[in-house]
C-alpha cells in the first residue's frame, strides 16, 4: 500500500508498504481525512533523530476497516477519531495519572511515525482499539473531528497544566495551530484576560475570535516589558508556550509573577539549550512552576473534546486555512506546513 | 441614619439606627446599588435562627466614605464592590484554604446581617477594608460589579468545587439568580452538555443564553430519569444544586454517574432533613462525592470575577430582571424576592 | 474444584465448579493465602444484593497456574499478589481518574465474587492480567502482600481522599482492619493528632501502635463531645469512616469543622438510610465534603503499597491475629469474620 | 540595643540599631534562641544582592515583649515561635494560595533581614502579629520549635509541592538540614524508596534515621546512572533539589521518570546559570515540571509543624549538632555556618 512519509531526514516522499497486520486488539482503519503536523515537519527533519523509511503522520479520522478477534467496541465501517497519542492500556504506565502518555517509557504512548508507520497511508494499525478509538457523534463534521485528535487535547492540556483560574491573566505565546486552540482553552478554562503573542496576520485575526484581548508581537519589544506595560506591572498569572525557540521558555519565566505557572506545549528539538533565568525564577523561590506536558491520549479524551465541538463551546475548524483534496495533494499540504506561507494555519487532506 | 431589615422573624421594615463605626483597618461604605438576596428573604423567616433588630442585605457597591487609620489602598471617594462574604484577614481560618469563608467559626466570615448590619442602610461596615474592598475598574457597569459580590462568585464557586472538566456532563438543578450563572460557570469551566432544571419560562430563557444544552423540568418525570434519558443511560459527570428542597440532593447523587462530584450552593433551612439514598450513593462506595460551599470572600476574588466581567467571559447583568430607583423601593425589591412573580429572576435597587 | 462461597443469602458452604477458562489476557492463579473479608460476611448475608452458588473472597495471593496468549509481563510460576479490584483496561472508565473502580459502571471494576466467582478456590481467574497482577518482591512476606490487595489499599485511599495535610485532626472511626490501616494511612500522609474511635481491646492496642494518639469508645459519651473536647473545642480536620452503622455518617459530619472532609470507606447495607444533619452540616455551606472511595485497584496500586512495606514505612501484618492452615479452615476462618470473637482483628488462611 | 548582621556583603559583625518600633497590628519579640541559616550565610555574601547595615537572622523563638492595641491573641509574656515568613495578611498576594509568600511581591512576605532587621538583636520586629506568631505547646522543647520556623516548613513544602504519593521513589539531592528534612517530609507523604544523596558523614547517619533507604554520593558517580541503578533503571518518581549547583537542577531533570516532578527548595545565587538538559526534558514534552517553592508563612503553618513534633510524627532536632550558649556565641555560630566543618549540621544559639 501507499503512504507518505519520511525516507531520510530532510526528505519526504511516497513509501510502498505492507499493509499492516491486525492483532487480535487492533484495528486497521482507512484514513478519509489526515492533517500534517508541524512536529511531522520537525520530525522530518531529524528533531526528534534519525529515522528512515516510516509513513509520516497522528492526525487522522477514518472508516474502520478490520478489527481484531477481541474488539468488541468498534467493528468494520465504524466512522471513528484517533487519538495521536495511543496508550497500550494494558501497561503499568497508564495507571499513573502523570503517566499516561509514557505508558513503556518517555512519550511512548505515542507510536504513529515514530514506533511504526504513521496515518498517511492507505491504511494504519491502531493498537488497543477499544480503548483508543471514538466515535464521531452525529452533527460533528469530519474536519472539526479531526481536530480533535491532537491540536485540541494538546492545546486544552496547556491551559489545563496551567491551572487557569477564574479572572486569571495568560500570556500564550505562539499563535500556531496550537497556540490559537490553546487561547480558546485558556478561556474555557475561565480566563479573564489573555494575551496572545504572534505576528502572523492570518492567526491573529483568529486569536482575537477565540477569545485573545489582544495580540503582541515580537517586533513590538521585549516580551516581558510588552506584557508588564500590559497587567499593569504585575506580570501574568499564566504562560502556554506553544512556539518559538529555545529563548522562549525564558521569556515565558520572565513575564508571570510569583506563584505563576509556564505551561510548556512546544515541542523543542535535540539540538536547543534552554536556559532558566535564575534571579527571573526568583533564585529558585518564586513559587513559578515550569512543566511540559504532552497530548494525552485515549478514546475518552477524544469523545471529551468532541462533546466540546458537538455542544458549541468551540469551533476548532476556525484554525484550517487550507483543505486540500485526494492522495496525491499529501506532499504539497506537508510542504505547505513546512515552508508555512502566510496565509497558512493548518491544511487538512480530505482523502475520501 | 435609616436602614432595611428585619425587626422580628417574618416582620421586616424600617430601622433607624446610629452610622457605624470605622475602626482603624476598617472602611465606611455608602451603598449606591444594592440587590436582595433569596438568603435575605429566608433570613428573614428564621431559615437561621432567631434575630432581630438588624438590617438586611450583603450585595452592595458604593462610594467609600470613610476608612480607618490603617487602611492604605483605599480612600473616601473610591468606587467599590464589596465582597458579601468578608473575612478577617487576621484570622487563623484564612491560612486553611477551604476554611477562608469560616475564619473564626462556621460562616464567620460573612458578616453582614448576622454579626453585624447589612449593606441596606445609608452606610455600612467593612471590616479589613484593603483586603475586602474591591476596586471597580473602567468600563464596568455598577449593576455588573453588584452581581459580582455574591452571585457569581457563589455560583462560579460550584462549578470550580464541582471540578468540571472539559467536554463533562452537567447538571444545574435551581435556576434563580445563582443557579443561571452557575451554567454560565459550568461553561467557563470547559462543560460540554450541560441540562439544566428548573420550571420559571423567564429563567429558562436565559439558562440557554448562558450556554444551557437544554432545560428539563421537574414536571417532566423524575429528575434521575429525565436526565439519563440525556445521557445516554449514563448519567451525568457533575451536578449543582443550586436552589430545591430536601429532596434535592437526594436527586443529585442518583443522577450523577460514579465518581461524580455533587456540588451544593444552595442553602437549606434548619428544619430540613437530608437524606442521602443509599443504593444510589453506592453504599458509599460509589466515589461519588457530596460537596456544599460556601461564598469565597475578599477584595481579589471579586477582582477576578470583574476581570470576566472586563474581558467579556460573562455578562451577569441578563439576570437582572426588575430595577428600581431610590431608598423607598428598598421594600418592595424585598416583597418582589420573597414573592418570586413570574417575571422576577432578580431585582437591583439603585440609590443614587 | 473446590470453593468456598454463598449457596444462598445467609448460607454459606462448599461448592463444586469447574476450574475457570483463561482468555488471551487473562491469568489462572492458584491461592496459596487468603482472607476473609467483612464485605464477604456482608455479602453472604444479602448486604449487596441476591447472589446463590458463587465462589466468595477477593483477598488472595497465589502461583500463576495459566496465562492467555497475549499475556507478556507474567508466565507459570510467578508468586503475585493479586488486587481485589481488577479493572478492565479497555474500559471507557479507567480513562477517568474518578471512575477507574467503575470501568462500565458502579463497582464493576470488583469482579471476584460479583460478576464471577471469588479467589476462595482451588483456582480463581483474573482479567487483564499484565495489569491486574503485581510480582511479590524480594522480603516481602506473603502475608503482608495479602494485607496489599485490599486493606491496605482501601484504607490508605481513605486517607488519600480525606487530602490529609502536614499536622491536621485525623479521626479515624471504626477500628477493624480497615480502620486500624486507616490510621497508619493518616500517619502516613502527614496528620498530627491522630484520634481513633473503638472499643475493642485487641484494636485499640494496634491502634495505638499504628500512631493513634488515643483511642476514645461510643460508650465514653456521644462522639462529637468527645472530639470537641480533645481538640479544644475545634473539632477535627478530618474524618474516615471505617465502620458503623446508619448514624455513623451523621457523626462524623459534626465532629469536623468547617472546611473538613469526612471520607467513608465503609460498607453500607442496602437497607440503611442515611441522614445528613442539615445543621451541622452548615446548612450545605460549610465547606464540609462528604466523600465516599472505593478500593483502587491495579497491579501499579498493589506495588505501590509493596514498596511501602519494602521500605518499612508501615508494617500491616499487625492486625493478623489468626492465621489458620489448609483448605479446610476456611469455613472457621469464615466463621471468625462473621462472629468476630473479641481477640479477633483480621484472619488469614495459608493454603499451600 | 545590639544585633549581629551584615555590615557590607562579605562582613559581617555587630551593629548598633534603635529597637524596633511597635506598630498596631506588630509585636516586638525578644528572642530566646536563634539559628543560623545557610540563606543567612548566602546573603552575607551577596547572593540576593548588595545590602548593609542590616540585622542578620530569620529563626527565632522567644517571648514576647511588646504587642500593638489592636493585637489581641498575644500578650507580653507569651512565648512563641517566629515563622520565618511573615505575609502581610491584608495585601492582595495573601489571597492567592501560590501567593502567599509573595504578599506585595517576590518573596515580599520575607521580611527579616530583607525588608527590615532579621532576628539576631536584642528585639525584632513581627508584623500582623495575630497572624504572624504562633504559641509553642506544653511539651514542645524551645530547640524543636524553632526548627518549626524555617527548616521543617521549607523541608515539608518541598515534599508537598514533589507530590509524593504512597510508595513513590524519591530523590533528595543535598542532605543539609532542609535536605535532612525532606528526606523525613518524603516520608511522611507516603514515600517508598528514599534515597538520598550526599557526602558528608554526620548528615548520612542522620539521612537514613529519618528514614532514607540509602545514601549515595556524587563521588560514587554520575548521579542519574547512580538512580537508574537503584530504581531498576526506572528512575525516580519525584525529586526534592535541596542543596548543589547550578548543575543541581539538570541532574534532577535526568533522574526522574517522565510524569516526575523535581521539586526545589534550594537558594540558586544570582550568577548561576540555570540549564534546562532537552533531550532529558523530554523535549519539552516529558510531564515533567520544574517547580521551584519558598517556605510558607503564618501562624497557622508552624502551628502544623508544632501538632507533627507533639504527637511524635517527627524529631526535627536531630539536625541539631551545636548548641552555643549567649550573645557571644552568636559570631561563631555564624562562623560554622559558614565555613562547615565536618561534624556540622545546624548549630542553634541558647540566648536565655
Amino acid at each position: 500500500m501507499r503512504g507518505f512519509g519520511m525516507i531520510a531526514v530532510d526528505q519526504v516522499g511516497w513509501l510502498e508498504h505492507a499493509r499492516p497486520q491486525c492483532g487480535p486488539l487492533d484495528a486497521i482503519v482507512r484514513p478519509t481525512m489526515v492533517a500534517p503536523c508541524t512536529s511531522d515537519v520537525r520530525v522530518s527533519h531529524g528533531w526528534a533523530g534519525q529515522r528512515s523509511d516510516i509513513v509520516l503522520g497522528h492526525e487522522a479520522v477514518g472508516v474502520v476497516d478490520e478489527v481484531g478477534a477481541l474488539v468488541t467496541a468498534f467493528k468494520p465501517g465504524d466512522l471513528v477519531a484517533v487519538p495521536c497519542v495511543t496508550p497500550d492500556w494494558l501497561s503499568p504506565g497508564v495507571q499513573h495519572a502523570r503517566r499516561v502518555s509514557h505508558d513503556r517509557g518517555e512519550q511512548a504512548s505515542y507510536k504513529f511515525a515514530s514506533a511504526k508507520d504513521g496515518v498517511m497511508a492507505e491504511y494504519f494499525h491502531v493498537n488497543h482499539a477499544d480503548a483508543n478509538l471514538a466515535p464521531i457523534p452525529d452533527g460533528v463534521a469530519p474536519e472539526a473531528a479531526l481536530m480533535a485528535v491532537d491540536m485540541m487535547p494538546t492545546a486544552l492540556r496547556g491551559a489545563e497544566v496551567a491551572e487557569v483560574g477564574f479572572g486569571e491573566t495568560v500570556v500564550v505565546i505562539g499563535i500556531g495551530p496550537v497556540g490559537l486552540l490553546a487561547i480558546a482553552g485558556a478561556v474555557l478554562r475561565g480566563a479573564g484576560q489573555v494575551i496572545a503573542v504572534g505576528t502572523r496576520r492570518a492567526s491573529q485575526s483568529v486569536a482575537l475570535q477565540y477569545g485573545a484581548s489582544e495580540v503582541v508581537s515580537y517586533r513590538d519589544g521585549r516580551l516581558s516589558d510588552l506584557i508588564l506595560a500590559r497587567t499593569g506591572g504585575a506580570g501574568a498569572d499564566k504562560a502556554i508556550v506553544a512556539g518559538g525557540d529555545a529563548a522562549t521558555l525564558a521569556d515565558a519565566v520572565r513575564l508571570v509573577r510569583p506563584g505563576g505557572i509556564v505551561s510548556n506545549i512546544n515541542f523543542f528539538g535535540e539540538s536547543e539549550v534552554l536556559q532558566l533565568p535564575v534571579v527571573d525564577w526568583g533564585l529558585g523561590m518564586a513559587d513559578i512552576d515550569i512543566r511540559g506536558s504532552f497530548c494525552p491520549g485515549g478514546g475518552e479524551m477524544v469523545a471529551s473534546m468532541l462533546q466540546l465541538i458537538v455542544h458549541g463551546r468551540i469551533d476548532p475548524t476556525r484554525i484550517i486555512t487550507h483543505r486540500l483534496h485526494g492522495w496525491d495533494a499529501l506532499p504539497e499540504a506537508f510542504r505547505l506546513m513546512d515552508q508555512k506561507p502566510d496565509d497558512l494555519i493548518k491544511p487538512v487532506v480530505i482523502l475520501d
